[in-house]
């Protein structure tokens, strides 16, 4: 592929554009290494953004968040929209591009053209994939993806994080006792805008359903404006219930757009995220700092106590 | 008071070195502050400290650290020699100087021209403790305290932090099951190098002494170079083996010096005190920058998407 021999960002963003899955690929992995290649990315797909539907998938390991991911996949391919896949594994010291593990689950939708599906890891970049994630999905939607949706892999707080980088964020639970109480620990009740209990074929719909209900009633009632989030059952190794879980991403949309809550959630996202990348850019100097020929010997005035730590710190920061 | 009507740190600080403890206390309000006095404080104790004697004592809330405190400090001053407490709590609100809680039970020595008692919360320091507190060391040795203790109130990745200060860590447990459990959860199997069993008198002191012994063991062989921490048996109510401990602090601190282990141990710290040092410099121009004019400015070109969050962040650290 003689025409990808570019790495120039403003090359492989109209290549992207124009539907060419290399480009595309080699976008993403620059973001994904962070530094001034994935904020010249970032600087073209930012203000072509913003129309893409986002879909945060999230739950415990176990819970069918791939094969749920894979269903949904073919409801939306169904309809004939393009989808965009993230995966995210911040355990993994793999990256992008490749497909790992449950990717293989995914397989069938693997030649379908409208469709890209792509893992991504941290590998270094300053802030991690908190930081990695938004772009990453600017990126898509910038190049044509009506659709987003974002898998995490585990559940903690990267995963809290990384979810809401989507407008609507879906929990998935299994039926039984202590689901939801694992996933309320977890800090996933908060961020559910849509819940679903899936391996509903199992005993437990009923009593998980009641369990997420209850903390639901604990939050407190919801307000003429607010958004009680749905429970689906669905079984999505057979596609049962999946269409009704896309009916409720739907919903949900049209309540965020309708109500103003997608402008007041976007705008308290960008907030977080410019307080990220101030934080990063800084580091990032940091790095740059200890990594110059003048550290080790203000290092040295310092353990000679010939000098004291801030007038190193100013001295050091003045030449970066 | 005239004399302190000033807050010139070079002022105080000649006066604090003469005695004078109300400038001893104003200089370390203005450490707890942090900014530019906190540098000018620095500045001036930097080149004047490395000779105290530091001691750290952390351990679970109620093993009795206040009180083996005031015992060390009996001892200490029952030999003449002027003696400094710093208490640390992260989660208090309140600010230095004041004698809080616990405070009281050292009351015997608020009396005492050779003591020098000072509690110590973050109170907005950037870095917070771990920043403020090598600091405040640095300025009681510049002073002319010969030894410092420092006494955490929890357990905590800050209170194992704040104890990295001093030259000698205390880890103090109590008998009974699964103490010393917590302890290594916590961190402080690692950073001990002299245990304290305190309240002696109650039953399970062997129990305890051979649970220590096995993670001791676990840890791995002691080199012919290394250093075994010792386990002393305290009632610090009575004073009970204060004597023993206080020993074996002086012990620790010849092989720390014989061993070259002090310098290497003081590079470390000095290594992980210039990267705080660093970063906290650096979050000081994110908030300048946020609350500088152009922030708002900035942001709102951000939410219309005409500018991206990297490119915001590059033109809000050109300008701070």
């Amino acid at each position: 592929m003689p025409r990808l021999a570019t790495d120039d960002p403003d090359a492989l963003f109209g290549l992207a554009h124009d539907g060419e899955r290399p480009a595309l690929a080699r976008l993403l992995s620059l973001v994904e290494r962070g530094g001034a290649p994935a904020r010249a990315v970032s600087r073209l797909s930012y203000p072509r953004s913003g129309a893409a539907a986002t879909i945060g998938i999230t739950g415990a390991p176990g819970a069918g968040k791939s094969t749920l991911t894979s269903a949904l996949l073919g409801a939306l391919r169904s309809e004939g929209a393009r989808v965009a896949v993230l995966a995210i594994d911040p355990s993994s010291p793999f990256t992008g591009g490749a497909i790992l593990g449950d990717r293989v689950r995914m397989g069938e939708h693997a030649l379908d053209d409208g469709v890209f599906i792509r893992s991504m890891a941290t590998r270094g970049h300053l802030g991690g994939l908190a930081l990695a994630t938004p772009e990453a999905v600017r990126l898509l939607d910038a190049v044509g993806f009506p659709w987003i949706v974002i898998e995490t892999v585990g559940v903690g707080q990267v995963e809290v994080e990384v979810a809401g980088a989507a407008d609507t964020r879906v929990v998935v639970l299994n039926p039984g006792w202590g689901d939801a109480v694992q996933a309320n620990k977890a800090g996933l009740m908060e961020i559910a805008d849509v819940f679903v209990i899936n391996k509903a074929d199992r005993p437990g719909v009923a009593e998980t359903r009641r369990d997420i209900e209850q903390m639901l009633e604990l939050s407190g009632p919801t307000g003429p404006d607010g958004w009680r989030p749905p429970i689906v059952a669905t079984v999505a190794s057979t596609c049962d219930g999946v269409a009704e879980l896309l009916a409720s991403v739907r919903s949900h949309r049209a309540w965020l757009r309708g109500s103003g809550e997608l402008d007041r959630r976007r705008a308290h996202r960008l907030d977080e995220e410019l307080q990220r990348v101030l934080l990063a850019r800084l580091l990032e100097r940091v790095r740059e700092v200890e990594a110059g020929g003048s550290y080790e010997a203000l290092r040295a005035e310092v353990a000679a106590r010939r000098l004291d730590p801030w007038t190193a710190a100013e001295r050091l920061l003045a030449e970066g």
